[in-house]
């Protein structure tokens, strides 16, 4: 065994060393610390590199890589979204992702994303909806009762202060899940047969349901006024949940339109559809909501500055951790001229 | 520790087992095999999905990756270019990869590519000199000893039957040190002190510099006629090695246009330079040298076809073997739509 120099390893954080951590932290401390990063990187969106994300089709499926950097560091994540696995036994999505220092190139983290990204996705939700929500918003309608829900329940707990969730999934084992699953986590947790049910009282509606199809989870006269409908399912070409009507009445802000008017509800409406980027909200140039009876809608989509923000936090928090261990991934040679000379010394 | 399922498992080559392996096979055995994977690729290059490389640039390098797919596979290279590095005690190039099987999205393959690269870089040259050198070439100029060169030694010897080969490097330590480390492989290594001396007798004129500027290597009149250049050092904006008068008077052949009319030599030439596609001489359809008079230049940058051919070698040859171990990279709850239930569990 050849030592490898300090320079040569990578930290790994592991899905067993991410649970360990979210649980060593408390998943609603870690919901608030990611809404956290995430709010700093979209105040400084200005200064990322915002390169498309990169796709891979198939027949079945699709595999991103999504890069950023602030100049600073550098991220990307992979990710596939692969909507049959689940019929297989497999995951829909799972990822992984990678953080680098631009001034070396070297990477410095390498991590599970499977966990950290549903992580990152529910407390963008609630990092918004806390700009976005009517004032006193208590009750969130949770349509699509799938991997994604019990996250977004508990950040729109741990970040605006929702208490109760109205549960609805075409699946009635998909609802009696994800109630399970709430269960002593201080939510009041109500199971609806009908989205017309979950809706009943609500002041934020999140839609996050799977299905790869134009689908209209909510309909025109479903949604009233003074709502904040947080919309997550529609999120590639041909997936939407909402009926057009309900965009043309609402407020719609997304996170980088280039990429939403592809992938977000908004690709249902024509190019030049009035949206308001969520950075310039949450940097205090352009008004988040206005009024109580105005509804406002977040077009959610992901964006791969969460995922950097994301990869930021858990760098920082695993340093003087044992949540980590060190691969040996990078060639690093003392004489970097010398890489078959290191080669050479490994023979047996 | 909760046991992951075995899909949750990514089998990963460390740098360390990567040289055990390199060192079981046989080096020239590894970059024989790698020239046969790589040239089958060649074979089926139109079948490839040929995504640019996204990169991302600084004042001091670049990070890139190179995805590729076959539409059974997916692999992409991450490779950061840090000329300065070299001074800091770091490596100009790092690089690791990821092989993912299209069809579940899941990765098969995490490994080191710093080395891998090395070994297929010189791979590719050597086989795309076997269709191009002329008859009976037995000697190489190898200007520019570093990181590169004793790969390109080797392969050259394994695959094209170079029998000796001329060091030049404007630092002499380098050329000592490369002449060290062949020694004992059966080439005869001749030290040179100026790159015309280096040439002489040469059939094969290997230039790998790594300076990025625009150098001119080999001048115009340094070439005679019935040479082969294979140039390796021109590859990104601004970093060329040979005087435009040889591109004029060469066979120019290319990995893939677009990618080297910014990156290769070509690019210093008008847009619609006449190059010729390495795939298409190796496949059959266009031809390779026609004559010993004829000056042939592979203008190689690197391509991400190469990085998936020498991915799928390492995958197929780990088979069965003790040179990677398993890493817990991704979730893989029983019940897919069940990640937080999974979380949940690992509570302590």
């Amino acid at each position: 065994m050849n030592q490898p120099s300090d320079k040569a390893l990578v930290p790994f954080v592991s899905v067993d060393n991410m649970m360990r951590l979210v649980h060593h932290v408390g998943i609603e401390q870690v919901l608030c610390d990611l809404a956290a990063y995430i709010e700093a990187d979209f105040k400084r969106w200005e200064l990322f590199d915002k390169t498309p994300r990169v796709a891979s089709h198939s027949d079945v499926g699709v595999i991103e890589l999504m890069p950023t950097s602030d100049g600073e560091a550098y991220g990307f994540k992979y990710v596939n979204g692969h909507p049959k696995n689940t019929s297989e036994g497999l995951q829909t999505v799972t990822a992984f992702g990678l953080l680098a220092d631009v001034y070396t190139g070297y990477p410095v983290l390498l991590t599970e994303m499977t966990i950290l990204t549903a992580l990152r996705t529910a407390a963008t939700s609630a990092m918004v909806a806390k700009y976005l929500a009517p004032k006193g918003a208590d009750t969130m309608a949770m349509i699509g009762n799938g991997a994604q829900s019990e996250f977004q329940s508990l950040a729109m707990k741990a970040i605006c202060g929702v208490t109760s969730v109205r549960l609805y999934d075409q699946d009635p084992a998909a609802t009696e899940k994800c109630a399970r699953n709430l269960d002593g986590t201080g939510l009041k947790v109500v199971r609806c047969t009908s989205p017309e049910s979950a809706i009943e009282g609500a002041h934020i509606l999140t839609t996050c349901t799977a299905d790869k199809q134009c689908a209209t989870i909510l309909t025109d006269n479903m949604v009233g006024s003074g709502v904040h409908i947080n919309a997550i399912g529609g999120d590639c070409p041909g997936k939407t949940e909402l009926a057009p009507g309900i965009l043309s009445r609402s407020d719609v802000f997304v996170e980088y339109p280039p990429q939403t008017r592809i992938e977000g509800e908004i690709q249902q409406m024509a190019p030049d559809f009035t949206v308001t980027e969520m950075w310039e909200v949450i940097s205090g140039t352009k008004p988040g909501r206005r009024d109580n009876r105005q509804i406002t809608l977040f077009d959610s989509v992901g964006f791969a500055i969460e995922d950097f923000s994301a990869l930021r936090y858990i760098r920082d928090r695993i340093k003087d951790t044992d949540y980590f261990f060190d691969l040996d991934m990078l060639a690093d040679p003392d004489d970097p001229r010398d890489l078959f000379g290191m080669l050479q010394r490994a023979a047996p």
